[in-house]
């Protein structure tokens, strides 16, 4: 038995505030590692926007979820650090409350995703993004 | 020296809207696999409960956590999504402000937690659910 | 190939709330590990500090979240744990919303932090403390 890593950079665009599902992405690069008792880790490299693990069934728990986090920094409060938008405080804001990085385990080879569990790339920008996931991966052969 | 790696389905019963301390059968199954120098990592598999590090002294605090947890996802505010009912949708904004996934590491077979941390699972709906945690470890022989 | 882990305590004074940048001694041990394929692991030992992962460029960024924090959990609420000071219940709230734990993939010998993002310590208390966090490393050689 023999322990490898892989690591792997993900690219995704992003268009304005919203959640975009990277689940089918990520599980297909577990799969082609064909790795089977492993841990996964995806770490997001910007502070403007983040990760989450939510609800992949009904598309209004993702707008809710957009509207609670405007409620917790809102655009038009006062903020010193206003030079790039009021779209970019807030988006600092609402990346510290969420995640940057997220660890799952994979057991039988399956990503423990839970049945009702999407992984998120959150958006907190108003124009269009380039954003980049590192991934890793451990695993034995 | 070898790396192995085990992984485990930890599923606890939870009975409303409490943080459940998960430390005891953690640690226990850390220390059954002679695990010295290793990381832990959890991951709970739903998005209606969550994971957090919390002081494990005085319940007061966890008292005061849930009450915070409360003011900021309300069960009287408007969602869009309420067809599970008041308590589904500021489950999922409470799960998305604290934590999926957890990873501490393990020195000289320790697991790294301060001496006034525990690791709790937070329960944020009313009704009783089994909730099942991810847990991976990756260890020398 | 062979994998090997790493394991370190890293120790920190703060001086009251702000934002203390780690980064450049987390690299640096990894650096010095010499890894170039492998995760990197953070945890803090406390729960009245926490991480998280911010702008590094614009120190105002710092000052709106310690204010955002500060609206997060206010100082002056009624809590119910209240023996340890008027600063003691907020820190455990601030440090419930942030993160206890970090993990970033490290490839090719770098750290994959993004351009502008720096690893924090979080001080949520008003005295000074010392600040333990566990670090973990997996690597090949």
């Amino acid at each position: 038995m023999m322990i490898e890593q892989s690591t792997r950079l993900f690219r995704f665009l992003t268009n304005g505030p919203a959640f975009l599902d990277i689940s089918r992405d990520v599980v297909a690069w577990v799969r082609d590692c064909d790795a089977r008792e492993v841990l996964l880790t995806l770490h997001v490299k910007h502070t403007s926007c983040s990760l989450t693990i939510q609800e992949n069934a009904d598309p209004d728990v993702q707008r809710d979820l957009l509207t609670a986090l405007d409620g917790f920094a809102p655009r038009d409060a006062r903020y010193r650090h206003n030079s790039e938008g009021p779209d970019d405080m807030p988006a600092h804001i609402r990346a510290m409350l969420t995640a940057t990085s997220l660890s799952i385990p994979v057991i039988g080879g399956e990503v423990q995703l839970g049945t009702w569990q999407g992984i998120y790339l959150i958006e907190h920008r108003d124009a269009p993004h380039t954003r980049e996931i590192a991934a890793h991966l451990s695993f034995e052969r």
